[in-house]
């Protein structure tokens, strides 16, 4: 099924409205959804409107919340989210950092009492059209396997980093250091497929293809990406002083109760070190270059970081947003249920 | 052979005053080159001598920079490196960066004109010293093969990340995004060994175990290694000003060109974010859950970044810096040559 994304997102406002959910909250939440969607990042977008809805009517996401910034030097800050809906508090995060680095250069701020934020790309690529370089870090339930053990401790932690160019949206690295996201262990036992090798455990910690016994994940480059999910966790849970590692709660489970989750965002300005002119040009230059590499084979693209989402972006834009029938008929019902009206 | 390390420190400084070195860079990369020893990063530790005393010999390296610092915002600053030893750079840039984030919060500093910066960690721990996260980034020769090509683009372009505990040196993330670093394969060629499965490539891109046919590396996680090597590009490179992607120099080679490198560090303040104390602490507890995980075999060891380092410095401390034969000969030979005296 097809759904335009105009068309999602004055559905998911209207949802939102109905749930009283604070406006800027809503707008900012529902642009991040589709925006997402729109990138194919499907796990992060719009399909998560059952479960964001769930959560409010719950209780454990406020609609209403109380966001409190606290400016703790020229360049950094502290945001109290809250326990709204975490696309939210990342933009509102992401424009306290704008506004800190314009005054001083560099602005990070640390985000508390969050919950799940979507995709990080969404609030860091607001950093480039200011013409800075946007940072993005979060924590995730514990999901990697640690390499000395034979069980999880970490989550999927990524990192995103984006930065601005010449003739195209913004580069954006955007990654997690598992080799693959939970969510394609689901994939895999939908489609009754095999998972890549060396991407998951089983409940014993040993490798397997069998999504059906897979429930750890493993991390890329071994200690390395274990390595990465660690220093995710440092600035994301404990310069936000929230829970950390095994600690951190689940997304999906009990959803009355809220997540703790932290953040950690930030924005350096480009312009201080180079002109920004000529800094977007040499990455315009750069990125081409890459892309213009001798292919390994005939099917092989070379890409940098962000190709593959400006690709469907633009697919997307012009031909809507396709959705599985299973989670078409689970929006589909929610509308009608919440608002009255379905998708048509 | 082993090597003690006042005593390797103290002819390394005379031989960098027989060059008539800068004596803040002698003594800073003295240091450098002999903490990293100490830690274990014997790649980028004393045996480097040799190469580092030829290459200020050939002019390549200048030994009596003028180095500039220019502060462009109240937290970020440029360094221009004049050409001199790269781990002088590194703690010179590292200083500045403390000191603006003493000011501010946080501090960036871009790093241009600079040559080999050593192992990241040596100025990067430093910030932990005044109580802040150290980040420092690098990029390097062409040496990782792109996803979708037969053949290299970026470096092994290193992250260094650093932060405080309450009762043992700082957590230290330093890692590169390849599968092995390329020294290796010059070790396994020495021992006449395989290579780890799926760490290189040969010559037409193809993945090999024969070191002799290995030439490029592999990126931990595929694409996600390879925006990784991007990501340190842009930041080391792009914002510095300098040469990236395989436009950088060789190390080896031809030393009398200079080498036009760039890093970025920064540090950032914690106690903007949480007290300091409580933050180290809660890092401590995690480091310690992290090592007390079940293991998966009687060998394994949970670990969390930076603790083989730990275990070798309180090693090499106590009893020296074992040496290879032949990095011992190079180094005498060299010592005898230079000062008149060798290591006995």
């Amino acid at each position: 099924m097809i759904l335009q994304s105009e068309k999602a997102k004055s559905l998911i406002l209207e949802i939102f409205s109905n749930l009283s959910v604070n406006n800027q909250v809503a707008q900012l939440c529902a642009e991040g959804l589709v925006q997402t969607s729109l990138r194919g990042i499907d796990t992060h977008g719009i399909r998560l409107v059952p479960h964001y809805v769930a959560a409010i009517e719950s209780g454990r996401l406020n609609p209403k919340p109380n966001i409190q910034f606290e400016k703790t030097s020229s360049s950094t800050g502290i945001l109290d989210a809250d326990h709204t809906l975490g696309y939210a508090a990342g933009v509102i995060a992401i424009q306290h950092a704008i506004e800190l680095a314009n005054e001083s250069g560099a602005g990070f701020i640390s985000v508390k009492n969050s919950s799940h934020c979507g995709a990080l790309a969404y609030p860091c690529l607001k950093a480039c059209e200011e013409g800075m370089i946007g940072l993005g870090f979060t924590h995730a339930t514990s999901r990697m396997k640690s390499p000395g053990s034979n069980r999880e401790f970490f989550g999927t932690n990524p990192l995103c980093f984006t930065a601005p160019m010449e003739k195209e949206d913004p580069f954006c690295f955007d990654s997690s250091p598992t080799m693959i996201p939970f969510h394609k262990i689901f994939h895999h036992r939908e489609t009754q497929t095999e998972l890549p090798e060396g991407s998951a455990a089983d409940l014993e910690g040993k490798e397997t293809t069998d999504p059906f016994k897979a429930v750890q994940l493993l991390p890329i480059g071994d200690y390395k990406g274990f390595g990465w999910s660690m220093m995710v966790d440092i600035l994301a849970g404990l310069l936000s002083g929230m829970p950390v590692g095994k600690d951190i709660s689940q997304m999906y489970g009990d959803i009355t109760q809220k997540r703790y989750l932290g953040h950690f965002f930030g924005c350096i300005r480009v312009d201080v070190f180079q002109p920004v002119k000529k800094f977007k040009s040499r990455l315009q230059e750069l990125a081409e270059k890459v892309r213009k590499e001798s292919k390994k084979d005939e099917e092989s693209l070379n890409m940098v970081p962000g190709d593959p989402e400006k690709k469907c972006l633009e697919d997307r834009l012009k031909n809507g947003i396709p959705v599985s029938d299973e989670d078409y008929n689970k929006l589909n019902t929610l509308f009608i249920k919440t608002i009255g009206k379905g998708i048509k």
